[in-house]
């Protein structure tokens, strides 16, 4: 894998990763960002952090395809992110980041606060606007499970960094506000809840493991030698699918290339199977749970798939009793789900 | 507060509630449901339980307001849920419920399973379907603070029951899939993660009472003697306002008269500036906080709102880093915030 760290006139950085050398001279100037201010403040009745960042109000929304900022530079279209005529898969600093490696000190507040230490970057698939992750060639996926390996290890080497997690929010009903294939980083200074809990439970033993072998018949999705798919009896949300390697990581760094291979693969065929069992482009969260600093020796990283719909002109809407007391409510049984993704064919 | 109980034909309940004596006699029949079977799973990694009611996935969805099943019964509409010509608040159990006084036992599952003991229940605050909480008139809401208070005394009742969550999902945004004016309430018989994290940090000491006096100054929308409305200082969405007595009460069924007519009434002005302010019928889930059984010696009761707009056109979105890591991002300060609904006239 080739990687290329260029510096935008903002200051920002801007990576360009390929399978071949990626090109050596941009091809456009790139927009500047005023400098981020944003901050932490503590919740204390839920115990949690909140990240303010009030400059990210006025972030791009919605552009039209020929003014899209993740679009390679072209000569008859405004000066995007990437001032590069062709690339495979770039990295950069978001414009607008809720965590930010030079962050002002907090204001003074009647709760605690902090500075909102970390990084917010923006994962660019592919140059074609109108790809998906379903899409991509084999070849595109297994480099960015390749781009996001690098991505945990250089953002995990800051000391402030104590949880790195790659998403991809695909689709409006998700909140996108830009259409390009392309997904996030986030690298926090704490340790958000739910890979608090998560990593707790590993703590206490191979959750997963167990799991792999106990659910492996009726809510397997797809599995090979390396990686299985499958909706875990236990889904919060309809069709919920998780991926995951057969064998315990603490994160995709230190994947073997057959297990990358398989892991890409069968990203790239559960987004398929959804758009395919939808007949549409499927509204989804997909989050990668690698370790949290320090608990690499029993978290098992996997990828979780949270698909917005419950049947094909039917969203799932977060309200009510999962938002007001954290209890999920799911119509669909994962053994209907598991069967439903086995047998459609993408 | 007169109450009554009527017997639906399929053996649900329904309780007309009114500062007048209810109609005496059903001006129509109701339609039935099939028996509900829901039952809970245990989330090993999370570990919190998720509620699966595969029946939830035909109920009515956003019908027509000439087939609205909560409006009163007219002799030129199909029967809906309410039986009589006329009412004042209407709670019945609801045809669709996650939780159910009479659950099948659970099935033989490769993870921890129960029965889905507990209620749901749809309260409907009005006859008048375009109607909302904030043009109710003040002694209608004030019934409503008083039909909640006694909805929370029966299920509380109940053993199997340890949360009890009132809550309004309004609008499309929020997953609403009945227009006219009404909110939902939950019994569970588990602790959700929410009030199980609130609790524990109420445990430690006053933070509610703390909060009230430290947060008074700059981020307070309305308050009188007896009831504030303020934006938190670690808000976890843009605009969100909790309402909460000054004095601390477990919930609404400790409170004076004189708390029950200000907590109505700073609801219903909360909800009106919402509506002003983003100058649309703004959709936004309202949930009640009150004591989980056993805290009520220390728990203080609040209302919570959380609008789903950051701007006038722009919807707040729940995925990404909310959803995947639990950690929220806000673009709007609370003092902002506070400010912008002080000033606001509805």
């Amino acid at each position: 894998m080739h990687k290329r760290r260029v510096e935008k006139p903002d200051g920002r950085y801007l990576y360009l990763y390929g399978h071949a050398p990626p090109a050596e001279t941009a091809a456009a100037h790139s927009p500047t960002a005023p400098p981020p201010a944003p901050h932490l403040r503590w919740h204390p009745l839920r115990q949690e952090w909140v990240i303010y960042a009030a400059h990210r109000q006025d972030r791009t929304h919605l552009p039209p395809e020929t003014r899209c900022p993740l679009c390679p530079a072209r000569p008859d279209a405004p000066p995007g992110e990437i001032p590069f005529a062709t690339f495979e898969i770039a990295v950069f600093q978001n414009r607008f980041p809720a965590l930010t490696p030079t962050p002002p000190p907090p204001p003074d507040l009647p709760v605690p606060a902090a500075p909102a230490h970390g990084a917010c970057e923006v994962v660019v698939y592919t140059p074609e606007h109108t790809a998906s992750l379903a899409t991509l060639p084999p070849q595109r996926r297994e480099l960015l499970v390749r781009v996001w390996a690098d991505r945990y290890a250089e953002l995990l080497a800051h000391p402030a960094v104590r949880y790195v997690m790659p998403f991809e929010n695909r689709g409006e009903a998700v909140g996108v506000t830009l259409h390009h294939p392309h997904g996030q980083i986030y690298a926090y200074p704490f340790l958000p809840p739910v890979p608090e809990r998560e990593a707790a439970a590993f703590r206490e033993g191979p959750v997963l493991l167990r799991l792999l072998e106990t659910a492996r018949e009726g809510y397997t999705v797809l599995e090979d030698a390396h990686v299985q798919a499958f909706v875990p009896p236990f889904a919060r949300f309809p069709y919920e699918v998780w991926v995951a390697p057969k064998r315990p990581h603490p994160g995709p760094w230190t994947f073997t290339d057959a297990e990358t291979q398989s892991f890409a693969r069968m990203l790239g065929e559960i987004a398929a199977r959804y758009d395919a069992l939808f007949q549409r482009p499927c509204p989804y969260l997909l989050a990668l749970h690698a370790a949290p600093k320090g608990t690499e020796a029993y978290y098992h990283f996997h990828a979780e798939f949270y698909p917005y719909l419950r049947a094909p002109n039917k969203l799932k809407y977060l309200a009510g009793t999962e938002v007001g007391a954290g209890a999920f409510t799911v119509d669909v049984l994962p053994e209907v789900a598991a069967q439903a993704l086995r047998e459609t064919r993408a």
